[in-house]
């Protein structure tokens, strides 16, 4: 069987929301959460335009997503971000102990994949997809901002 | 000079929210965020009402107390919260550089504290305030529910 959802189309999905977080002058990140192939929520960073610390990509999702479902955890849905995810992030996935969580760049500073044991146990990960686009856009908007 | 505002002072008003998450049958955990001895916002876990794994005591307190300065840096509050911070939590605050950490009772599954430099470099821990009493409400709460 051939299909389209692959972990590249959803990245692609994600990378679209990063865009979105790039044309506000946000960090450029974004997210989806995928649940039978289905995307059920979307979120790209808004630090700058809420205010708020808290307001990455992945928390917007994880909140839009439990709301979509009706429950707070997200067992059999598959997060996709364009960059690693940092601690608050990883914290927040732990917790909903969401089945699956794809990223794209590498984030060498504050990524939280560092730290033993901080998704998850049944949490699968996978990394690098469209890495380079991922990270490309990030080092576009941090030239700009020099 | 005498000042009722100690640690001792802010941690039972962060035992007040701790008190309004349990009267909601929430796990009862509370915080408050202090800037020049004046409560600027205050929060309790919400986790049940909000169906929202996020939505701990500390990421509100970080939200709405960012909402009340305009700005999303804390780097002159200090957190109060019943309950050690989980890893969320703590990247949330690590994210908002807050100048101080102070904590009731010790969180021995969940804490964030055991992995190292997970809080800002220059954000103060202080535990153990109003300790038994904090942890006293956990237990009651989590009895309650076996």
């Amino acid at each position: 069987m051939i299909t389209p959802f692959d972990d590249t189309y959803f990245m692609r999905k994600a990378l679209d929301e990063a865009k979105r977080a790039f044309d506000l002058d946000e960090v450029p990140v974004g997210a989806v959460i995928v649940a039978n192939n289905q995307i059920i929520a979307k979120g790209h960073n808004l630090t700058e335009q809420l205010n708020d610390v808290t307001a990455h990509a992945e928390m917007q999702s994880i909140t839009s997503a439990a709301e979509y479902l009706g429950g707070k955890y997200l067992k059999k849905c598959t997060l996709y971000v364009t960059l690693e995810p940092c601690v608050m992030c990883a914290g927040a996935l732990n917790w909903s102990q969401i089945s699956k969580v794809v990223y794209g760049a590498k984030d060498e500073r504050r990524g939280a994949l560092r730290y033993d044991n901080i998704l998850h146990p049944t949490t699968e990960i996978v990394g690098g997809i469209l890495a380079d686009e991922c990270s490309e856009l990030m080092k576009v908007f941090f030239k700009s901002k020099r």
